[in-house]
């Protein structure tokens, strides 16, 4: 089942030629949905050829290099002719500016522009999955951060096991794998417990915005298959990071680390490093080994954990 | 006396992955202008090289593809320290929805952003011309073009003539040349009138915004070193050219050719030739010789009428 993840904008607050603004789209089976949508993102949505399905937009706070990109798309869709209704999610505080720049575009959407305020632990329930917002810290202003938590997983059901058991192959292999038992033609009771291992994780993509390092995102981050935290200063701008509300790369990957991620991206890079992020990548690097600093237009695959070929950059 | 015109977005109302929205910056010696500022502005401008030192903004409709590049760009100027006010033309009736576009950057501008309304005849003066709205035709919506009009230049002075007169070489010369009379030794009363030619206009830049063709436009554009006009449509489509209140590529050839316009570059390309311009091309040649279709990122330098290389793309 398809978890594409790509990265729109990897910019920092000033956009630059090669990076735009903040937004990351993430594909999951028919659902693309929004992380962000800074000034630009439907041009990069061309692009990068995400198609233009978006259900869900979540936006984690209202700096303009986080939301600037909604009047233009919400025209855009009203050109196209959708009738479909989009969901905006964002802080309370956030929903009145929110709502103030869809009516900038200049033609009143042709279909229902739904904003709702989210807090710590919002949980929005869509098949199969859960996006969950949680706070972050970006100084001053309210901000949340988003994962995408897939339900467990059936475990393995271990055919050999139930051969032995004298389950004949059939039907009641997935009554035994639905969790019920089965009485055998002996009568002869065999339990799902016998045959099937303990439920397995879905897969989780966690997405911070801009953030301090924080606690709550390591929980958040638990394990998670792609991190994508906030990195936007070397080792050098540490007290710059501090001073707005950001993350060092370095702080990124403590905390991915701590969370024990399976893979890091970091985005919102700073002008400073646009032409070259090896400041950056070093830091990272030496606090956490899968990490990379993501460019726009990269996109990762997300796998379940136990994959041979893991969660990776294509 | 440098007059350089850069295309930043050629594209139509749905931005396209080789064409951002509408924006064309002036640059007139020190003087840095926008007409109008759509999506991703700001970035153009930095791949285009035009720097940030813009004083002032003419924005011709209030539609979302001609101004969501101004949130993210008076962000960013607040980023860059900017302290120099900034001045925003429009019609009328767009100056709120203008002052929502600046409050919605999420950070409040730390300079003045002076929204100021025009309407057709509206002459902003500026060191050495003066930029004239006139009223345009693009449907239902107030609409202005734009024309940026050079002061009239001093005739000839014609040295040979005046030394005929015996008129000594020196500061005679330039008394003379600025419209007094001198007296010789001898008592002989020279006029300006009999050394100095008649006043030689100066340059003109003429950017229409999305319209129909008028006659309000030829009479602005009588001329033109420069005619920006919309020239969404192929001969195909000129149905929908009425009906959306744009002008085809033919139309707007047509209106250089009334004016005597130098140069005619067609804008605001729909995405159904993004691709592929031929259509456009054809018809405007086929109409007026010295036209082409802008692409992003092209250049014209306007020359005074006289020189020989003349107004031309590069």
């Amino acid at each position: 089942m398809m978890f594409r993840v790509t990265f729109l904008g990897t910019g920092g607050s000033i956009p630059q030629t090669n990076r735009a603004p903040s937004a990351v789209a993430v594909e999951r089976e028919g659902d693309l949905m929004l992380f962000d949508c800074g000034e630009g993102t439907q041009r990069q949505m061309m692009r990068c050829g995400t198609g233009f399905t978006v259900d869900d937009i979540f936006i984690t706070h209202k700096h303009g290099d986080h939301l600037l990109g909604l009047p233009g798309l919400t025209q855009t869709w009203t050109f196209q002719g959708r009738d479909e209704p989009v969901r905006i999610y964002c802080p309370e505080s956030v929903a009145d500016h929110v709502r103030g720049c869809v009516a900038l575009a200049g033609h009143r959407p042709a279909y229902d522009v739904d904003v709702k305020p989210v807090g710590d632990g919002t949980v929005v329930r869509r098949d199969g999955y859960d996006v969950v917002a949680f706070e972050t810290d970006h100084g001053r202003v309210d901000s949340v951060g988003y994962a995408v938590v897939e339900d467990e997983r059936k475990g393995r059901f271990d055919r050999e096991r139930a051969e032995e058991l004298g389950v004949p192959p059939g039907p009641m292999f997935s009554t035994l794998h639905n969790g019920e038992a089965v009485e055998l033609e002996d009568g002869t009771v065999v339990e799902p417990e016998q045959v099937v291992g303990e439920p397995r994780p879905g897969r989780k993509f966690v997405y911070t915005g801009d953030t301090r390092p924080t606690d709550r995102t390591v929980e958040m981050a638990r394990d998670a298959s792609l991190l994508v935290h906030d990195g936007m200063f070397g080792d050098d701008k540490k007290d710059r990071a501090v001073e707005t509300g950001h993350s060092t790369a370095r702080e990124a990957a403590g905390v991915a680390r701590e969370a024990d991620a399976e893979l890091l991206a970091l985005t919102h890079v700073s002008s400073r490093y646009s032409d070259d992020v090896s400041p950056l990548k070093a830091a990272s690097l030496d606090e956490f080994a899968d990490s990379f600093v993501a460019s726009d237009g990269d996109e990762v695959v997300v796998e379940y954990p136990e994959k041979e070929r893991g969660t990776r950059r294509v």
